[in-house]
């Protein structure tokens, strides 16, 4: 496959190539993301909810009667992907499914009274982890982060949770 | 399931729940590399490579001749998952592993010449999706993101690409 079979002896990138991934913002957006929520969602799993079960909750609990829609920009799933938990999520009495009153062709999901406590439950353990992280970063490493991030969401046209 | 069929027409939070979900750091990093890496992912498959693929190379085209173990932590995969990708790319002829020159119980994993050029075509476009990305942020957003990004991922004991 290789003629050169010496080239696999040099472990160093070639002298014009300069360093790239330790400093490639999706790479650090990646690994910042899974490292801090890989701590966190230790938690979400011993509530004994799967990541985009959390997810719909939060994002329920702060805006209760959303679309499947908007819920599934929020979980970062797939609208089909996500119709399947919220389905599995009514079975287990966390949310429910009901038309909207003003045009009956929309569904809207609610949150059921189960369902709140134990969102505002994880949410808490969410603000306590949150604070406990951002008090390990200094305060220039701390104050521009959530602004530069949502600096960037906006320009790459994504969106948060909040009314449709 | 729920005695108060009215809470469901309660849309808005509770009057003392301060907003949570479009200021929660875990959620404005995942959302913030979801919308980045869709962009950049779509020119990844078009050279017919997997994301973890692609991190693969483009780990090993700054530090060639890496073992599993830390080509897992770049790449975010479970090594046992990784493996099965690696022996997929050495099929394919993107990479080949070979033992330590040292300790030859440890394999490493090192770029063919075909791979590198792979490698080397998909880092020429991430700089420029890159730097397009941080030319739409304003300098205060741009300042300082990278930065903050690195100093999260130290305090969180996650680690970048390179020596092991």
């Amino acid at each position: 496959m290789d003629d050169h079979p010496d080239r696999f002896d040099d472990r160093a990138p070639a002298a014009d190539y300069s360093p790239f991934v330790s400093d490639y913002l999706l790479y650090l957006l990646a690994a910042a993301s899974h490292a801090a929520s890989e701590q966190f969602h230790g938690q979400v799993r011993e509530c004994g909810l799967k990541i985009a079960e959390w997810r719909v909750l939060a994002c329920l609990v702060e805006q209760d009667g959303q679309m499947i829609t908007r819920l599934a920009q929020f979980a970062l799933y797939e609208q089909s992907r996500l119709t399947r938990i919220i389905e599995k999520m009514e079975e287990r009495g966390l949310v429910s499914r009901r038309p909207d009153a003003a045009d009956r062709r929309r569904v809207r999901v609610h949150l059921t009274d189960p369902g709140r406590t134990v969102a505002l439950d994880l949410v808490g353990k969410a603000r306590d982890h949150e604070a406990a992280l951002m008090a390990r970063l200094d305060e220039n490493a701390r104050g521009g982060l959530k602004s530069s991030l949502k600096a960037l969401i906006r320009h790459l046209g994504a969106d948060v949770c909040g009314p449709d």
